[in-house]
């Protein structure tokens, strides 16, 4: 498909290098910003600017931030010797919405997958290790996804952790979702829960 | 889902104003910039803000090009006598793919849609009519797609040109298209192909 104008095909080359966006999203895309008033195009790719040359990471748990320090690290309301173990900012914020968490995060950046060439060195493991081992940490939550990925890499932090023996190491409980129907409930999951039930509370 | 960034804050909300895009998807798209490289991303907005800086509309047939008049309607190899009229830019690319045309477009910029509010005044008809009574049009083509809303418009667009009653107008032919199973064929596709079936050429 020819695009006759070149600054039209050059914008859907870039759109098209996002993942999940093939070259006739990223045109739909590009013809939609094209019916935008000047002033918002350039308002978004300002934006786009803006975030190349000031978003930071926080030097304490890898969350994006603005300043040297996350908010969440900063903050003194938080319980500093609990440290939930992420994959991704994503993940932060889904647990930040639960509200149920007071405790501080540490952001891996991605989990090990040999299938896509990441190993732990492409991973923030070493310095969640070094964090851990200077003290001050009661329990690390292994927090990452439960899939093949997710549990090689919590076994993998689990084994370096084992130099920091007076550190609890939890994982997130696993058992039928609320709201789920029982009977589409996956076989792993359902057995897992019946073998992990718990007293009934009212 | 509060951000930690105000940087990412402001990219999410604009990568969100796309047709098709959530916070969600806008918030994976914009942590994936962020794993590019800085001038990549600078790349990326200037690519923005060329389009809208540049980006220009051909004054004959309203197609997206970069100059005062595009590719095709300068083009002598064309057949100016014979005018498709279709709803977009991505058709135009789409009947160009097909190498089974080679005269000139009218691009109507949208179709008339009162559910959307778009009128026959917010599309490029006025012009056509002009640019058909001007003379020299041998056939207008109603290229538009075979919906409600298209043949409303092709149907306008029809009693417009009956002012240039020297001038052919056609439609694209309907029937089952290429390589489809014929009993997923809905009805009245499958009936119209009946009532207008043609003599069998091997």
């Amino acid at each position: 498909m020819e695009i006759p104008s070149h600054y039209l095909e050059r914008a859907v080359g870039e759109f098209a290098q996002l993942p999940g966006i093939g070259r006739k999203t990223a045109m739909r895309l590009v013809l939609h910003l094209l019916k935008w008033e000047r002033k918002d195009v350039d308002a978004f790719a300002e934006s786009l600017h803006e975030l190349a040359a000031n978003v930071r990471y926080c030097h304490i748990c890898h969350n994006v931030c603005d300043d040297e320090e996350c908010q969440i690290c900063a903050s003194p309301r938080r319980d500093h010797t609990i440290v939930c173990v992420v994959e991704s900012v994503q993940d932060v914020m889904a647990i930040e919405a639960t509200q149920q968490y007071n405790g501080v995060y540490h952001v891996l950046g991605g989990i090990i997958s040999p299938m896509d060439g990441i190993g732990p060195q492409d991973l923030e493991i070493e310095s969640l290790v070094k964090r851990v081992c200077a003290g001050g940490i009661a329990e690390v939550i292994l927090a990452l996804s439960p899939t093949m990925e997710g549990d090689t890499t919590s076994f993998y932090i689990f084994r370096k952790l084992a130099e920091a023996p007076e550190v609890a190491i939890t994982t997130l409980a696993r058992g039928v979702a609320q709201n789920d129907q029982l009977h589409y409930t996956d076989e792993l999951t359902l057995g897992r829960s019946i073998m992990d039930r718990k007293p009934f509370k009212s």
